[in-house]
Parts: C-alpha cells; sequence; structure tokens
C-alpha cells in the first residue's frame, strides 16, 4: 500500500494489557486535512466516540490516536479524563485545537483507560519513527488474525488520488473485544461536508452490509482524512467533476474493508453474500438481508455444508417486513431450490453440494413483491466462535 | 397429571420420518368445548398456522391432530391439500364441521406432508385406546430431550378447575426441527372470546419472554381448550367471579410450559433470568431484555461462567430503545457489579464467581429512566448448540 502524502505514522508501546506488541497508533496530519466519521447507533457509546461525533462538525483533523487493549467504554468521567489527557498532549505537541486530535480505544469494556500508560505511550509515539501500514494496521488490532488494509486509486480530472484504509474487527471477536475500527486516508482535497456526505453514503452500503453476530459495539468508529496533498481542484460539491470518482473509489475501498473484517470474523470458515431482491424497498431488502445473515440456524447450517433453505425462509419470515410465502424463491450458489413457494422437484443437488463445500457462499432470495434490492455479507457460525467466546474467562 | 373430563387422547404411527414412534396425536374434545389460540408472527407461516387463525374465530374445537417429523411449511398448495383431507377425515367420524378440527405439524419445512401416511396414521388414531399426557407430550415431540407438560388448578367459586399443558421445543431444536407448539386442556367453561383474551394475555408474559436462539418458527402455535366439563358457572366476562382465578392459573401453566421450553434448549446447559427494570415503559423494558437474551456474547458468555456485564452493556446499547450510559446498572445473582454507569470498585467477586458456576443465572439490568420493566428467560450459548444445528446434515 501506498504512502499518502501528508499522513505519517507511527506505532508505541502504551502495554494496555500485558503484552510486548505496539497498542497505540499515532497519525500524524497535514495541516488543512478534512475529516469526516461515521459512529456506532449504540445508547451505550464510548467517552472516544460521543467527543468523535462532535468533532467532526468542525471538518479538521492534525491528529489521530488508537488505543488497543482497553475499550475505555462504560467508563463514566474517568474515562472521559483518559481522552481530555490525550487530546491536549497531542494538541500540545502539534501545536493545534485539542478538536483536531482524534482520539479511539478497543478492547475491555468498564475499566478506564490507564492515564499513565497513555501519557507515556503518546509520549513514546510523538517521538518515534514514522512506520508503514501495516505496522499501524497491526498496532489497532486486538484477536485480529491478520492485519487488514486496502487500497484504490481514482482520477480526478487529470489528478490521481489515493485511498488506503486500514481495519480491525471483527464485529466481537473475542471476550470483551468489541469494536470495529477503520481509518481512510487520501491524498485528495476534499471538502469536509461533501467527504461526510460521501462516507455516509458509502457506509449504508459497506459497512452496514456486514454483521458477524448482530452484536453492535459501543465504539464502532470509521474516520476519513483527506490531506489534499496531491493538488486536484478541491472538491465541494456532488455536482463537481471528479466526485463521482471520488465516491465510487470511496464506496470500493470501503466495500474492501467491511469485507476484510467478515472473512476475520470469529470462527469464521465461510464467507456468505447474501443477496435479497424483489423486496418492497431497499430498506425492506436491506432488513431481511440482515435477518437472515444474523439466523444462528442459517449460518450453522452453512458451516455444516447444508442448502437448508427451509431455515432462509424461517429467516424471511421474522424479519417483520412485508413478504408472501408463496412468492418466495431461493438459490444457493445460482441455483434455485425453491420458487414460488414451493421446493423445486429434482433440481440439480450436486452443483449446490459442490458450491456449499466451498469457501465463498452465494444465496440469493427473490421476494416477487417488487424492486427493492440489497446485499449484505455475513460468515458462518461454528465451534470456533462458541471457543472463542464461551471456553476460557475474559 | 390428571385426566381432563372431556379430553380423550390417542396416539398413532404415521411414520412421517424413518422411525418407530408414535408421531400423529389425536385429542378429541367434548361437544361445545371452546378453542383459543396465538400464532406465529412469521410471514412465510404454514398452511396449519394460517387455517388454524380462521378456525379460531368461531371459538369451538372437537379435535386436535398433531403431526411430527414434517411441518408442511412452505408446500404450496400441496400442503394445504393435505391438511384439509385431516380435517375432513376426523370431521367425517366424529360429525362435525370442518372448521372444528385443528391441525398442527412440526419437522422438516418445504416436504409437502404425505397423504397417503396422515391418512393411514388419522386412521389409526381415531380407533385407537386413549393414552396418557406423557405417551401425547412424547408423541409431539421432535428431538426434544424430554417430554414436557405441566399442571395447575383453579377454584372458580366453589368449583375446582384443572389445567393441563403440553409443549415441545425448543425454539429451533434441531435440523430442521423448528416448531414450538403448545397445549392447553382444562374442563373449565369459559366462553371462547373470553379464553383467547385470556390466553393473548398470559402469552403476552410467557411465551412472548422466551427466546433460544431469536429464530421464529414458520409454526409457533398455542391453543387452549376448554371443555367445560367442570360444571361451574361459565366465564364469559373479566368482571364474572372467578375469571380473575382463571387467568392466574392459566398464566401460571403458560410459564411452566415456557420455561421447559427454554431448558430445553438446544445445547443449554444454563436457564437464564434476565430482569429489566427503570425503563421507559414496559414494550422498551422487554426490547431490551429480548436484545440481552439474544445476544450470542452474553449467551457464550455465561456458558463460560463469565460475570461479563461489558457484554451486557452492549447488548443494551444496541437494542433501539431509550438508555442512558451513566444512568446504567448491572447485577449477576443479585450482586450488583456496575452501577450509574461505572464500575462497581471492589465489588466481592466470589459470590458473583459462585452464582454463575451453577445452572440458574440471574441477570439484573436497571435502567434509571423510568418505571418500564419485564422479564425474559433464555439459555446459554455452547458447541451442544452448533453441534446440533452444524456437525451433520439433515
Amino acid at each position: 500500500m501506498p504512502p499518502i502524502p501528508g499522513v505519517t505514522l507511527h506505532v508505541a508501546l502504551a502495554r494496555y494489557k500485558n503484552w510486548d506488541r505496539a497498542d497505540l497508533t499515532y497519525a500524524e496530519l497535514a495541516e488543512g486535512t478534512s475529516v469526516a466519521g461515521v459512529f456506532t447507533q449504540s445508547a451505550c457509546a464510548s467517552s472516544e466516540v460521543e467527543l468523535g461525533r462532535e468533532q467532526v462538525k468542525q471538518g479538521r483533523a492534525r491528529a489521530l490516536i488508537v488505543n488497543a487493549g482497553n475499550s475505555n467504554a462504560f467508563t463514566g468521567y474517568r474515562g472521559r479524563e483518559a481522552v481530555d489527557q490525550i487530546t491536549a498532549q497531542v494538541a500540545d505537541h502539534l501545536g493545534c485545537g485539542t478538536d483536531q486530535v482524534f482520539v479511539s480505544s478497543t478492547g475491555v469494556i468498564g475499566v478506564p483507560l490507564p492515564k499513565d500508560k497513555a501519557r507515556a505511550g503518546v509520549a513514546a509515539a510523538l517521538v518515534a519513527d514514522p512506520c508503514g501500514w501495516e505496522d499501524a494496521a497491526r498496532a489497532i488490532g486486538t484477536t485480529d488474525t491478520f492485519a487488514k488494509g486496502a487500497r484504490t486509486s481514482a482520477m480526478l480530472g487529470d489528478t490521481r488520488v489515493e485511498l488506503v484504509g486500514i481495519i480491525k474487527g471483527s464485529g466481537m471477536i473475542a471476550p470483551d473485544m468489541a469494536t470495529m475500527l477503520g481509518y481512510i486516508f487520501t491524498d485528495a482535497a476534499i471538502e469536509p461536508g461533501l467527504l461526510q456526505e460521501l462516507l455516509t453514503q458509502a457506509n449504508r452500503q459497506t459497512f452496514s452490509c456486514i454483521t458477524v453476530d448482530g452484536d453492535t459495539s459501543t465504539s464502532d468508529t470509521v474516520l476519513a482524512f483527506a490531506t489534499g496533498a496531491a493538488g486536484n481542484a478541491p472538491l465541494a460539491s456532488l455536482d463537481d467533476p471528479g466526485s463521482d470518482a471520488f465516491a465510487a473509489a470511496l464506496t470500493d475501498l470501503c466495500r474492501q474493508l467491511a469485507q476484510l473484517v467478515v472473512r476475520d470474523g470469529e470462527g469464521a470458515t465461510k464467507f456468505i453474500t447474501i443477496r435479497v431482491s424483489g423486496a418492497v424497498s431497499d430498506e425492506s431488502a436491506h432488513r431481511i438481508a440482515l435477518s437472515v445473515a444474523n439466523s444462528p440456524l442459517v449460518k450453522t447450517a452453512i458451516a455444516g455444508e447444508d442448502a437448508n433453505w427451509g431455515r432462509v425462509v424461517m429467516a424471511v419470515g421474522k424479519a417483520g417486513e412485508p413478504a408472501d410465502r408463496d412468492k418466495l424463491s431461493i438459490a444457493f450458489g445460482g441455483i434455485w431450490t425453491a420458487k414460488n413457494g414451493l421446493p423445486v422437484e429434482g433440481y440439480d443437488e450436486a452443483p449446490v453440494a459442490a458450491h456449499l463445500k466451498g469457501s465463498e457462499i452465494d444465496i440469493a432470495v427473490e421476494l416477487g413483491l417488487g424492486e427493492g434490492h440489497a446485499t449484505v455479507w455475513t460468515c458462518d457460525l461454528t465451534h470456533g466462535y462458541i471457543s472463542i467466546n464461551a471456553d476460557y474467562r475474559s
């Protein structure tokens, strides 16, 4: 992944847990960097999320700090004090306002982020040698099994801009680890308002379309930073030439990152794409697709390589959305096993069975009611999930 | 469990699956028996459910037929033909209308109920010797690990009435087995309208308060039959003397039956009671309690005997209901581990750990916002669930 002009990465050891790996990441951003963000909708969000929701409104960022190993969620005023200490320390170093220093934390819930460790870690990061994307992607992770990053680019007129993202997962990947954090960096020049609009739109088609276990974190955050170093004519509205290209590239990058989270879902052995069509609206299709994706019985059926379309019917039926049993059709790997409310007699089971033995599973649901459609991505539910989340104490 | 005057039970072997056990149950009901029912809210309900919803409107029943091993769901017009054949066959035998013959089926989805097996099974059941509750409870089961029944009684003035119920589970207990069916019998004299009102009310506090895996069946059905043989002054309205006593007994019976389903939840090792208080309304409390009860991370934490209240916070936060992180308190086994948004420092872990080692787990959530409260019951999520639902093919 290429460097992004205007972004300098550093990592340090804050030792938030008893481990020997970098767990504090610092991204220094060029003056004038635009920022946009989307955050968890949890009613019990962390101090970091509450602060970030406020900070993105002014649209500019100079720094990002990510703490791994402690989510600082549900820690009340003491958690907020730790965040305020970090923003003050970094703002002082850079000579900027504290509202331009973004902070995320991920890990155990309910333990206030230790201020002494944070202070020493930030101090070390501020003077550390720059590092590359892989080091940063690794440092923001908790029990992720691999470092996750993606890149893409777009032509804005004659100017090529780069987009790079790093992300950690995976839904709720391990005991007390409960956060999807994603960071996108680009050298494009783009006003914060438009960046927010495009990120919100991309999020709807990407991060909002993945689920590992249906459990929404208290700390989920995706931030996009645009340094402007590429020197393109700044994008300020959807009508500016290049906005479409940038929007497409941003959505592509978000989709890559979102899918990486699912691929690293806890205990996952299969990557499942669920396409719903023929719903009364796109929103209805999305809710039906999520009902299928979150059904433990559908997910265990896929783990068992069983084309159990009856469980898909069940999940469609319980979604609380319009559906007509006698118009419903279901396919696995492109082969219809049920059509218009009836099993397809004598359908060829061999290619369906072969499809289910693979690691990329495709489920299609056609409702026959309207034009609404949606796609979501999930993973199977296996003994691995239980082992990660139940077999040992946190 | 005592016999209920006016109810005669019979079982027969229809061999809906390749097994050697009774799988067709026939309950003959005295003329004039009142009936009430509550059914799945699935948009993909079975023919049996669709028919039952219509039949209860006229309020009288002479017979109940339950088929085990084939749910007859998602089988289109062929499924409906099988049901019509059964109602005609039984109505002909009893000399009653087909609308007084209730039918339920449970088992594999998507295979039309074989009409020849149904015809022979019903014919055998109609002439079989009467049997007891345990035989009937066993015959309606699929992969339930034990026969489930409960009883209670009520004094209506000077008349003692008996209530007996049988039920099968357990959420989605095994591959393709996907139904909770419950049947309640009483010798009380009670008009169908009032019986429906009381059953609906009891359902809201009992069957609607249990969850095993959040997967709602296409065939869930609870029917209540009142033969009137006890000879009490018939109950017709909530104001009649005895209505309160009957309502309390009915709710008590439903709660016993509902809890039996959870105790036999697939792979369950712990029975979990979740009490939510301080919500803005009872409905809000109910939705928050279900969000906690359906969270895979909460359920695996309990399986791991881990007082992981951070996961409870997460589940409260994602419920989509009003919650204030800084007013939220959580207790395990009656001991507060977090109060008003902060972990309770130095709380005594020993009794909490001991509580979690037991098989009856109690989680309390106090929101500090209002007077709304609710209780739901669930079980833990274990390797047993995965083994039942993924490790072998259906």
